[in-house]
């Protein structure tokens, strides 16, 4: 053993112990004839004092940055304390030391505020993962890995492992497939998620499975996805939605709890698909603070169930308003004071191409409570205060409207309040706020197609007074103008998703498990009878061995553990991820394979020019 | 809820309780007027009963084996109690039933003792899998995967997830490789083993990792091989030898207690290889029994500080035993009354094919004190006395003694010693006995490249005092007969197994950390500079910033399952395995792939007739 103790051990209490530590050199300072060296290791750092009389050894073999160092000594009190950190009352009396390897100068400083920019930093991840505060995170993955699996062992799950090498079904998203050397000809997939095996395990009886697992998906990445990521993957027999919405709601709880200190003893709303989507703009909505939208004019053909504002904005002949499909508004708190400066800024966010409006109106409804816009012209003072009360604006605050076609200016109106909140300050790292958001429309319409696709996946059952309206129609899209007036358009999914702060941490669904029913579905996304046999008979076939009800859910682990450290990039949350083409900058991979392997696997490239 | 209580809960202290229970019908019998039904879950079997009331409903939906079934009822004592199930004092005297789902008839018995071929039941996994013998195999993998955890975490080590999509840089088995569509003519690689990013971990700092993960080779599959295989892979800095054997066998007998209630608390020998080559022909040996190998005869080149009995054998003009290179036996206990018909037999089996002699000697030691053997014309009863002692052979005993090549003598004498204990019911599965086998050599010579593999990894260390060896000597080997007087055959490594009842359970080393030692290791293995970049820069790098002193070990958790499960299959420990040729026969996978598939990887079949 190289140590009797880790840098992070000792206290006063210690005074006078021979001791034996090993670290890393974090810095060196030199002060007349005697030199302090703080040594780092993994759980704490420990200050170093080398007498004058190990001058001439120090001259010898002189201590860098981030060297590997042994050393003897006696533990002593310090004259100088430093109460920031759990060893500042004690320092090493150093009487032997020794150099178990040296270190380059790294390419950047191993401090929390380093130096070192995103690209240096992932080539040097070896260097980054040592920073404190990268270490925080992972430290914050694996009790968050832990806390999960001790509430799941504690609830009778069993962590069940399933394959890798599995068969290509390419459904939503594209598979990463694997050439079979043995199998000329034929290539392995790599799971997108263990779905189809968990529902086998429930077949097979194995009423409560969780894996903490990796899945794969070769998708064009986006800055917060990476093409490999952990799912907390579960699925429990014998229950309905409410079941699994009470199991894990508690396994987040527990983990506030056990990582956090946090008794999340709020009750967890629920909201409809369309709910949030009505008041929010966004089937995640962060509810951390209020700014609904106010639904000003919706088009006729959706949201069939909600009254719009309409009567508030018509008959002042104001054509943004009246040739627009939609028009939505929030009151932004606070901010009735906003410059014209100000109010232009927004207008030419809102007018991004990421965005996409023409432009934005405003409302200040001012602390004096009168009321002054961007519409003078066309509404009175009367009714822009009826707009402002209908946008629950009080004296004071900004309300901004936008207006355009439905999709796009719902989607503006969410994205303009997510901004808003993030400017104002609303959005808090240490504030947690759960969400369910359940009744997710079960199918999606594919223009392209003019067929219908699984909004969640092809596996996920309808609620049950849907099942029905499912069985009883043909899935077959007549008219592509009228697909709305479809029967399969109003087919709710027995599906929830859990929203964290505005981030979907978690998704699942109560799964179909009767094979009338899944080879309806398949057939509604239109597979054939012999396009579902090659891709999906081994479930087909267990459905007709005594398939009981059952359901899950799955967490996106990399983002769930983000959240809670109180960040939205989950890129150091992970210990080597992979950059936005997919490459381990570190690793230098992927990278060219040699002629033997080509040779063997039988395949070769066909490079586009 | 479809449940109050599962098929295990209920006892006579429940009486009288209205319940509901959900599970599978095992059995349907009828007496007369009432029906019996056993009702399993994953946590037992309940009896449920069915009067005379229900007989209308029960024809008019009429119960089969594996129907999913839902019973509301009343928990009452039994007339007949069952003494082997811990619900068999009580029965549910059912009131309503629901058939949750209909069940085909399965292709084979769902019981311990099925009546279902190997290919039906890997066909038809899911009902394999709820047969009692496959579950407890999955149940007591997750209580050693939860204890191994519980043992790791509660010494400080962290579970830090590596990635899936790395670099191939093949060196020993080959690797599955996959190709990036979004890098175009290059492939990532799925690790054969996270060795390279523990080590950069320990690098970092993070100085006690572990994980429970997947590893993949893309080997020829022998009957106990999978292409995907799960390790417990640990990994610790600033330790010696010493460290890692005291923390991992702490490890294994932590397992013995939590998983079979073992106290193992039995010294854990040592024996270096050269010592369990010598004294039973194998590096992995089942010390459960003795039977140790009598060395008669051993060639000059090998064993050199080993001393044989050859004085015993030689001087009789016994061509065999002459002209062999080698001569070994063993004394099987008991044995001396095999009929001629036996040591024929076992004759035979020493010639066949895969063990590969020539014939066998036998001499019985007879109960009463003579001795009798196949060569009595060339060996004296004195002289067969002399050679029986060598072997320790006791009155009774039977010695078996092979002659011939080396190699090929010791690893026959090894398997005829695996046979015979096989045979007398010494190798029992309920006792379990561990072994480190340690100071392996670090080099193996590769005959067809004249040069040196690396027998563990590149990233073995040797000895601390065989570092020099290694450092000042050319690895080149010039003359070929010669490999054996070249400085590097008696390097040997800083590396140990674990064997459990004679299979290696577990192996590492302690590690390279220093960049000129491991520049050394990748030439002696033939890797110039530009290919010791190219496939290991990263690493080299990484030495260069303060790597600490590290090493580690891997478990093969799906042998270690099986082992501790009584077993040395390991398919049936593994929820999902593939077949001898890589296949997955329940999904029909590996598949073809479509051509969109091809066209977006930029890669084609160029299949060899």
């Amino acid at each position: 053993m190289y140590r009797t103790h880790t840098c992070g051990d000792l206290r006063i209490s210690d005074n006078n112990k021979n001791v034996t530590l090993a670290g890393w050199v974090q810095t060196v300072r030199k002060f007349g004839s005697i030199t302090f060296v703080d040594l780092r290791d993994r759980y704490g750092i420990t200050q170093l004092l080398f007498s004058e009389n190990l001058n001439a050894a120090l001259d010898a073999n002189p201590l860098g940055r981030e060297y590997v160092l042994q050393v003897k000594g006696t533990v002593n009190e310090r004259s100088s304390k430093n109460a920031n950190i759990p060893t500042g009352e004690i320092e090493i009396t150093v009487t032997e030391f020794k150099i178990l390897n040296k270190s380059a100068v790294p390419p950047f400083t191993i401090q929390d505020d380093t130096d070192g920019g995103d690209d240096i930093r992932m080539k040097y991840r070896f260097l980054d993962l040592r920073r404190n505060a990268v270490k925080k995170n992972l430290e914050l993955r694996y009790s968050i890995n832990r806390s999960a699996r001790n509430y799941l062992h504690a609830n009778n799950f069993m962590d069940i492992e399933t394959p890798f090498l599995i068969k290509s079904t390419p459904e939503g998203a594209r598979d990463f497939v694997v050439p079979s050397r043995m199998n000329p000809g034929q290539f392995y997939a790599l799971p997108q998620s263990p779905q189809t095996f968990k529902q086998l395990l429930m077949v097979s009886g194995y009423d409560r499975y969780y894996q903490i697992v990796k899945c794969f998906r070769d998708e064009d990445l986006r800055a917060d996805r990476q093409p490999e990521f952990t799912q907390i993957d579960c699925e429990m027999a014998f229950v309905e939605q409410e079941d699994i919405i009470n199991m894990f709601e508690g396994l987040v709880k527990h983990i506030f709890k056990d990582v956090k200190g946090i008794d999340y003893t709020d009750f967890v709303d629920r909201m409809t698909w369309e709910d949030a989507m009505w008041q929010y703009g966004n089937d995640k909505p962060d509810i951390r603070f209020d700014m609904k939208v106010c639904n000003l004019k919706k088009p006729a053909t959706v949201f069939t169930d909600k009254k719009d504002n309409a009567d508030l904005i018509n008959g002042v002949d104001f054509k943004v308003f009246d040739e627009a499909e939609t028009v939505v508004a929030i009151a932004v708190p606070g901010c009735s004071e906003y410059s014209r400066k100000q109010t232009d800024e927004l207008t030419e966010w809102v007018k991004r191409p990421q965005i996409g409006m023409k432009g934005m109106v405003f409302i200040k409804a001012n602390a004096d409570g009168t009321f002054k816009s961007s519409v003078d012209k066309f509404y009175s003072e009367d009714k822009l205060k009826a707009i402002a009360d209908a946008a629950s604006a009080k004296a004071g605050d900004l309300i901004l409207i936008l207006a355009g076609a439905e999709e796009r200016t719902r989607k503006a109106i969410s994205d303009l309040r997510m901004y808003m909140a993030e400017r104002l300050g609303l959005r808090r790292d240490d504030e947690f706020k759960l969400l369910w958001v359940i009744d997710f429309p079960l199918f999606e319409y594919d223009e392209e197609g003019n067929r219908w696709v699984a909004r969640h996946h092809p596996f996920t059952a309808p609620k049950p007074d849907h099942i029905n309206i499912m069985i009883n129609n043909d899935p077959a899209i007549k008219d592509a103008t009228k697909y709305l007036e479809h029967p399969y358009a109003n087919i709710k999914a027995n599906a929830y998703d859990m929203v964290l702060n505005g981030n979907e941490v978690g998704g699942g669904s109560i799964r179909i498990y009767q094979r009338e029913l899944q080879e309806k579905m398949f057939a509604a996304l239109g597979m054939d009878a012999e396009e579902q046999q090659h891709k999906f008979g081994f479930l087909l076939g267990a459905f007709e061995y005594g398939a009981p009800p059952h359901g899950g859910i799955a967490f996106g682990f990399d983002r769930l553990c983000a959240i809670i450290g109180g960040s939205e990039g989950i890129r150091d949350f992970i210990a080597f991820p992979k950059n936005n083409s997919g490459r381990d900058v570190m690793l230098d991979a992927p990278a060219t394979i040699d002629d033997r392997q080509f040779a063997e696997l039988q395949i070769k490239l066909d490079l586009k020019d």
